[in-house]
């Protein structure tokens, strides 16, 4: 049967998750490989995908004031080298350019792996008086990581992201800035992708380097494992003394200026598809399906039936519904599993009895059961359909999230229930950078973040079982 | 006088139309120029232009029924000779990646000047069978070229550009394709940038690498300079038999496909800048301007004059119009020349008088005098006043075309009119390249392109003197 040939494509997520999720960005056409390690194609169905996305963030990054440019993909060695604890963090993993045509450069250029010290050096040029500020800047491009293990979507060398980074006169409003914008990552992943988040701060260890503070939200994928979703950085004047980056304030001193910077990339992508998948492959929220409804007609070659299928399909694009008819001469059974594998929201059949009764039917991806609709009601029936599976697909990563967070007392406890059962460990931590290696070194538990939600779930660090009054949130992270 | 002293900033354009350009593109906060050669910011102003443009062109593409992907930014050294005029055509201008992180790499990447064989690559994998055609890809992104001369949107290193890239079944639909795009950039051009075009195909010599045919647009600027704004290249089936792309037809036969492509950068802003630009500064087509409407309140300090000001921001908001409000305590002088120097379409003053009278006066930047406007009818008069900016702004470059553009019967005949009065030639032409070389080496004049619309201007080539029966647009091109 068509369909089953389909679904065997894939493994099932049970026997081999790693591999389900590289079958599935594959089979579902989000991707393709190039010759180069770590550099993928996006292609048309993930990159709608991402484009949706980036219609979301965009809007709300504009709504909060704040405007696109785009700098230099090139940074100079020395410019890289400015302030030092950003360069030993990022000098080690960036391509070199070393020749521009037949010419050796004199000096070597990077290709941004971030951007810190190209708005900086803009800032540094353009700041002068306290009418300048705030500036409140983003892009949206590609940066390059030469990482040693790469995976769709999760560790490009190249990856797809948008980064903020914000200049302002004092240090609340640039801690308020980063605040806001870790909220705007919570908003999108939880209500556009919906992905439920951990929002917190970060540990010393982990936070961005060259930054005073680190904010993130943390998601749990469908094998309990942790995705860094987005992060939020406070750098206080550091960059702004090292770029000297300065303004006249209202009483014409002169001030180091307090900055931010933010970031969310393509890797949100493998995050819906290790949220949201199952063994029919990808599922996809409503709000970012690049197709949020397939029509497929049944017993297309009888009369009137592909006359029907177009009528729908022009009247759910005047609703504002991404919608697509598949009028290929494949089977409806290879039609169904097809879109099934592409994780479209809703589907449409109709036939000719469904013609004739005025009505079609509505099978979502998840989340419900098919159900017969008059064509009468068909614009308010589809919302209905799209805003059900939307809350199915949050209720069930939630679900899974909630099932799979526990407390530990001790580093072992944590390290059993992770190796049983997988998922979160809520537990107390005394703050010493000896007792977060030991946990990674150990059992390769990492600390995801402390959470802004904090909890008395023990009284002591669960590793050197000193009196603790922070919780963290412990996992297995991708 | 706050007008003066800001205007006196830019160098007039009949004293210097260079030095002109740039003081326009830096003080109206267009560009700003980064540390390395050639490789420029983007600033929010000048982005926003291109977020607009972009919006334009995606419509259109995606109303075409392309799709958007995302390629790698480097190119193997192998890959980018796969195809020996593209190769020749490229690899004198590209930048190398030599090493990644701390290892050297065993081949060289270039950064892309373009993409054809990344987008080949792909297509050799995913093409199979008639049913697989025809892909019509776009990408937004950004490519590097190592010019030896740049300058701000018309020569840059690293540039930002849409890329398509297509593949069919047939050579009459890849033209139809090629034909098609140029179309839509015409329109753009046209009917957005308020910039009339010449439509035709380049000559042998000036034709893309690797391609059978290119076409562009090509605009005049205000100095009677030549601006080749898009072009649209159809390849034939030369990179589908080098990169092997394949597909079996509906008769089991494997055939190569047929390939298009076709950019447009920001390259179209400078056009924008150069062709409607003036002493005051810039001048912004309605269609295109991030700010389309400023409101200026007079006498601010005067109680309900910022509330009232406050009020028709939203309205204008509301009605979809791009507003903004200057409230910020400079003198109503320094704005006007601030909002004429950034080329806002629209000015809107109002202050205590008009406030009592229920008006408020409207001021276009080109192309009308101030006009004292009811609220009443506010949002309609705004409309009307920016449609009558956009078709000045249209006519008065469509004049400058008409007016410059010559014939000449003879290479000696051009070169003393180019040189008296600028402008384009049109000339017969009799195909050789011998001849075209000669214009360009005597008198740096060159083919624009040989346009759709032809004329019986002569009877014989303009270098050699033999029957011709082509007629040529010839100019001093940026």
């Amino acid at each position: 049967m068509a369909k089953d040939k389909q679904v065997e494509q894939i493994t099932d997520m049970e026997v081999d998750f790693a591999q389900w999720y590289t079958d599935v960005v594959k089979k579902a056409e989000l991707i393709d490989y190039s010759g180069v390690k770590g550099f993928y194609v996006l292609r048309p169905y993930g990159y709608a995908i991402w484009e949706n996305i980036q219609q979301a963030m965009d809007g709300k990054f504009k709504a909060t004031g704040h405007e696109n440019v785009s700098m230099p993909i090139l940074i100079p060695e020395s410019l890289l080298q400015k302030e030092k604890d950003h360069v030993d963090g990022f000098a080690p993993e960036v391509a070199w350019v070393t020749h521009g045509g037949s010419e050796e450069l004199g000096e070597r250029l990077c290709i941004r792996p971030t951007s810190e010290t190209l708005f900086c050096d803009h800032y540094s040029r353009v700041v002068r008086s306290w009418r300048d500020l705030p500036k409140l800047y983003n892009q949206w491009c590609s940066v390059l990581r030469w990482e040693k293990t790469t995976r769709p979507f999760l560790r490009h060398r190249e990856f797809l992201w948008q980064e903020g980074h914000t200049v302002h006169a004092t240090e609340t409003e640039a801690r308020d800035e980063t605040l806001q914008m870790l909220e705007v990552y919570a908003d999108v992943a939880e209500n556009w992708l919906a992905m439920p988040v951990i929002k917190g701060r970060k540990t010393e260890k982990e936070k961005f380097a060259g930054a005073m503070e680190t904010y993130s939200i943390e998601c749990m994928m469908h094998d309990t494992k942790a995705l860094q979703a987005g992060t939020s950085h406070y750098f206080g004047t550091g960059f702004a003394q090292a770029f000297d980056i300065t303004f006249t304030d209202k009483d014409n001193k002169i001030q180091h200026c307090h900055q931010t910077s933010w970031g969310t990339s393509t890797r949100l992508i493998g995050g819906i598809v290790m949220t949201h998948g199952d063994n029919n492959g990808l599922a996809l929220p409503p709000k970012v399906a690049p197709v949020q409804v397939v029509i497929i007609p049944v017993a297309m070659h009888k009369p009137g039936v592909l006359d029907a299928a177009r009528a729908l399909l022009e009247r759910l694009r005047q609703a504002g519904v991404r919608v697509k008819l598949d009028d290929s001469d494949q089977s409806p059974g290879w039609k169904f599993a097809e879109y099934e594998m592409k994780g479209v929201p809703l589907r449409l059949e109709m036939g000719p009895r469904d013609i004739e009764a005025g009505q079609c039917v509505l099978v979502p991806r998840v989340g419900g059961e098919k159900t017969v609709v008059a064509l009468d009601e068909l614009e308010a029936q589809i919302q209905i359909g799209l805003d059900g599976v939307q809350q199915a697909l949050y209720h069930r990563a939630k679900t899974n999230l909630d099932n799979h967070t526990f407390t530990a007392q001790t580093a072992k406890e944590a390290a059993a229930i992770i190796e049983e059962k997988g998922g979160f460990i809520k537990a107390m931590w005394c703050g010493a950078l000896a007792c977060e290696e030991a946990l990674k070194n150990e059992y390769s538990i990492t600390s995801r973040n402390i959470p802004f939600e904090q909890e008395w779930v023990g009284e002591v660090c669960l590793v050197c079982g000193k009196p603790s009054d922070t919780m963290v949130v412990w996992g297995i992270a991708y």
